[in-house]
């Protein structure tokens, strides 16, 4: 197994995205990783985490996107970028699969023309985690797609589905379609629509389609799949983060009060540990763009050594499942043109 | 001031109502509060909370409408229900404000149908008050209409700016537009069309329009009103509580699980109680219906006594407010069609 790594993308690049690399290879070895960037760069942060392990190498690119560059040109623009770079040695099947803190958009449109789409597949689609009350569940799209048509987001359930069976484990995940009600008739014409394919599709044994579902259910663990366009996905997503950060804030001032709240933070320090974990992006790590012929997967922009460790894992566990072979076998399912 | 209060609505019908009603009633004398519902089930459920005070009286209306009946016609099929005697008291001139803690989709339609919307506006919406880490921010829409235009959108910019500045004491609403991104091209053909009016309608001092921001800046406090169409802003809303309900369990079960955990949560009792109430519907209370020509607002179907006594105060500063003389005075700039 080998995963080529974007060694110069996020906030923290190269630095700690080379140290998380170098953690993982420590912690499993025989895995291959490849870190791709300025190699003098590169090197120097190696050198800093105590040099270059056995099975972690080098490739060198020139040039880094940023901010400022179009993400729809930037990897056309930049051909010796490191996500160009990195994302053609996976083309060419010198890896399985592409990892990146960097540029969402400039990743998703590199990975689209250069990894391209599984035939037949009209959008690639990033499928994040969440966190509910029963564990986690994926959320697809989630921003990828501001605009999608009824075949989108049918797609788009399938796509979670096998991603939710094959990478997370969980059997005959159930697929809810992301709604402001649970009735049939609910939403607008695209949910309405998209809710007859999908219920069909349901009656018909090819998915465990369980209907529309509000967010509210959804963050209570009523299924394992939310399907979403990527604006309201987004929404969704962002809501979630920002409760998550408002609410840590006001438990931090609450136990901060007074002598006996500090001394009541200690008393619950590893519960209080574990609850953070559960919304932290360190450890929830990297989002898949499902749909791509190859696993490619986008770091948080924030990430740490430790979130770029786990986004290694996840993109072994990507490969390993091969979710786009899934999806090529069951094409035919997921096309409305015919 | 009268306030009209559908005692027939919610979960906890009539009792909880009318006692939040006559709570109301007895911490603010001069209040005057009018009941409407099943006359002897009302009385019967005043008996049980000590009487009917001075200022509260009862209206008779024989019947309820209930989730079985179809929300934009219950009012008509059922013309003596709680809901539509009550709102055409208010029609009539007999209330400044008609609260229910009743069907959403029914007090709308009927809402809309017998006080109308004000002369100009396209469509009434939900604009409840959020917390967020800043206090509070408006809402506008969260479920009223799934599909919306620019135009909805920017009269929902002003509604919101409007109730924002006249009930919650904002000064200068600083509105922004929910978006997945915060650059000026980012979103759908939706977004991107009414950034640009809502863009001229702030730079002609009209609006304090502060441009695109995404539900994690919303949640930390970066505007005081948050357009949205309906359909994401009802994710954002249901995400909010379902990640406060979420948390809220988790938290509970980390201050159960040992003897010193139980003793830490008894050191943080106050903390741990206010930090509920801000993300409790029963506090929050009701949520306006904007845009129509006299106040009509829902309260949470789960409401309580102290939900619907919290209601009461709301109507009465928003009777107090006169949104609705604000929009009509402004209604020139809301329109998109000259």
């Amino acid at each position: 197994m080998k995963i080529i790594i974007d060694a110069m993308g996020g906030d923290n690049a190269p630095l700690e995205i080379v140290r998380g690399v170098l953690n993982a290879a420590k912690a499993r070895p025989g895995l291959e990783l490849v870190l791709v960037g300025r190699e003098g760069e590169v090197c120097a942060a190696a050198e800093q985490c105590g040099g270059l392990p056995a099975g972690v190498s080098v490739v060198n690119a020139t040039e880094v996107i940023d901010m400022h560059d179009d993400p729809a040109t930037a990897f056309k623009v930049k051909k010796d970028s490191s996500i160009t770079v990195g994302l053609n040695l996976l083309k060419a099947g010198e890896g399985d699969a592409f990892v990146s803190a960097g540029s969402t958009g400039a990743l998703l449109s590199a990975g689209t023309l250069l990894v391209k789409r599984v035939r037949g597949i009209r959008r690639a689609a990033m499928a994040p985690a969440i966190p509910t009350a029963g564990g986690r569940a994926v959320l697809i799209d989630c921003g990828a797609n501001a605009e999608c048509s009824v075949e989108y987001l049918v797609q788009f359930a399938y796509l979670g589905s096998f991603h939710a069976a094959r990478v997370l484990g969980i059997e005959n995940p159930r697929v809810g379609l992301l709604n402001i009600g649970s009735e049939d008739s609910k939403g607008d014409q695209l949910r309405r629509d998209t809710y007859q394919i999908l219920k069909a599709a349901g009656e018909a044994g090819h998915l465990n389609f369980i209907g529309n579902i509000e967010a509210k259910e959804a963050m209570k663990g009523g299924c394992d799949v939310i399907v979403a366009d990527g604006f309201s996905g987004n929404v969704m997503l962002k809501t979630i983060e920002g409760v998550g950060s408002f609410m840590g804030r006001e438990l931090k001032g609450m136990f901060l009060k007074s002598l006996g709240t500090k001394v009541a933070a200690l008393l619950v320090k590893d519960g209080l540990r574990a609850f953070k974990d559960r919304l932290d992006p360190d450890t929830v790590g990297a989002t898949p763009f499902l749909g791509l012929t190859k696993p490619v997967l986008k770091a948080h922009g924030a990430s740490g050594a430790r979130a770029m460790e786990n986004a290694v894992y996840q993109a072994v566990a990507a490969a390993e499942a091969d979710v786009a072979g899934d999806i090529a076998a069951h094409i035919d399912l997921m096309r409305l043109d015919q």
